[in-house]
């Protein structure tokens, strides 16, 4: 990954906000501007005459990591706290104006820092300076998520094979994670669902000790982590002959799935891709059990920008990764939902999970 | 769980900051308050003449799981956004002075809640509100610990049958995992930790895709999570015959680890405990090799307070639980980590996790 391009990037974006420096402290940027993967540190990101200087500063748990994975920056390994040390060296180095992602930071440590700099450097707020080049992929970063999408493909026969009456939705999550890592996956990327039967109508129905029935959708939606970036897919099965209602809701949630998924390429809006598949739904009757949003970016994060919701102006670009995931969801019933990973690409989109979208019944 | 006595103890503590309500975003003080254990919603906890009122507020998407899981607090679905909602309740209430958790919330939703609340209410920052209670365990509480904890140490067998040379860390650690789903298991309390060989030497090392090589140490570290509480264990054990070096690395940490143990009662202050056996590793020469602190309270998070660390001077109280947890890390070469989750008692400890702390050699 060319981590002096990004931190060039970052540096023309910070210029604008008129801080000499920034505190990044969301450990996905961190990951982004520097390679670092570990849960503790903080990466100062400072101009010089313009160009970015970066120091990383961590504790003693993280010493052989640091040095193993950050790279185009200087590693201090701090003895207390490497905040700490890290607001003394922007002040050492005569930084005026301090900027922090106040989104992520949380109001105690602002005060902290705060302290620390009082009378010698100013805090200022900065919001969405790294997201927006995060959101945009880069040839090697496509690679990467190429490959983690179709590892998570790889997965779903394993996950049917266990998909039986009697099963435990997280016995059915735990064979899907350890071919997961089988396959060289380093972890899921968010907690598999396995919703099965009334569970299916939750949207978020992480696999619980329920237990399958003997008809029923079941909804899988899981992810892996495989270089660092995250997988995320679903796909919806039904457990015994489907009745007719049930294959409506299916057939239903496939085509709303499609319009928004060809609705997907350079200049349209996130809201325009939304719409695509509301509208399908809405208009089959189902507008009040499609309960969320259309999508989300992904990429370091499993939930990055842009965000496909309804209203949303942001214009798509290439090499954007979105999900497209719409669903019904009937209380007490059941839902069904399908997700794929789509690419923007110059000329419009390539899905990037091509698991097959046509009803499965088991 | 006895939520109303949860709240009551809350709403005293709040009722001494001068606030009329608390805004409680850090999800797992919401879900030791009301239940909820969803990924998204807010808490308002609001003094009603000395006495709690809670409000959960969440969208649509977890509609079901809220009815299902909330108890003691009305539940409000938000149309758009839970934060607005809650906050024009506690206008609509006609609080003054809200408070809300400013180690967890970001500076950017501080300014947005400041946004809506302008000239109606002030903000107040309100830090170790709920997290305090939190730490001394109630008798559900502790049982509920007791089960994870001995339902982690049945898992150790199963992970060792996987430990050979050829076999991943990664395998190691997802076999572990399925057999923790099949035992009944929610999911892991945190990424799980087997670390082989020069990667012992890692405090944190997260199994990864390294083969297991014919000799060296292997640093198991993991826990699950049962109905909403954490376990949290360490052994190491040893691929070959170990070496006289490496036997007394091991010997070294147990001792250490025994006497921070043994040094668990009322009244004892966190540093106390670290200091137990931190001293026995400094006098075996290993000091500079023990990098972290001795441990941390465990429960709903894996990470709790008390911290067990040098020059703390929090006293342990009965019902608190622990981890004890030190380890010596010689860079390239490998590293040893004995952990425990310890309860203190009336009287002094209870050890939950009985598995051997003897050396296997496999």
């Amino acid at each position: 990954m060319n981590y002096a391009l990004r931190q060039r990037h970052a540096a023309a974006r910070l210029q604008k906000t008129g801080a000499g420096a920034l505190l990044v402290t969301h450990l996905p940027n961190v990951r982004y501007l520097c390679g670092f993967s570990g849960s503790a540190g903080v990466l100062v990101l400072r101009l010089s005459a313009g160009r970015p200087r970066a120091v990383f500063y961590t504790d003693g748990r993280y010493r052989q990591q640091a040095s193993e994975e950050v790279q185009n920056a200087k590693v201090v390994i701090s003895r207390k706290s490497a905040m700490t040390d890290a607001c003394k060296g922007v002040l050492r180095a005569g930084v005026e104006v301090l900027g922090f992602e106040s989104e992520h930071l949380p109001y105690e440590q602002y005060k902290t820092i705060g302290q620390i700099v009082r009378g010698r450097a100013r805090l200022k707020p900065v919001t969405g300076l790294i997201e927006p080049l995060r959101a945009v992929k880069d040839a090697g970063e496509i690679e990467q998520m190429r490959a983690a999408a179709l590892l998570g493909c790889s997965l779903f026969q394993t996950a049917l094979n266990f998909i039986k009456p009697g099963v435990t939705e997280s016995v059915v999550a735990g064979e899907l994670e350890l071919q997961a890592r089988r396959a060289g996956a380093e972890k899921m990327s968010f907690d598999t669902i396995v919703a099965a039967g009334s569970r299916s109508a939750l949207p978020h129905g992480r696999a619980s000790s329920q237990a399958i029935s003997g008809s029923g959708f079941v909804i899988l939606d899981y992810g892996v982590i495989l270089a660092g970036y995250c997988s995320d897919m679903t796909r919806t099965v039904h457990v015994g002959k489907i009745t007719g209602a049930r294959r409506r809701m299916y057939d239903a949630v496939g085509v709303a799935q499609m319009a928004s998924v060809n609705a997907v390429r350079p200049g349209v809006t996130a809201g325009d891709v939304d719409r695509a598949g509301r509208q399908i739904l809405k208009k089959a009757g189902y507008g009040r059990y499609f309960t969320h949003s259309t999508g989300h970016g992904v990429g370091i994060e499993i939930h990055e920008q842009p965000r496909l919701a309804a209203g949303q102006t942001q214009k798509l670009e290439p090499g954007m990764v979105v999900t497209i995931e719409p669903g019904i969801y009937i209380p007490e019933q059941g839902g069904v939902r399908i997700e794929d990973m789509v690419l923007v690409t110059e000329s419009g989109h390539e899905i990037l999970t091509p698991t097959t979208r046509e009803l499965i019944e088991l």
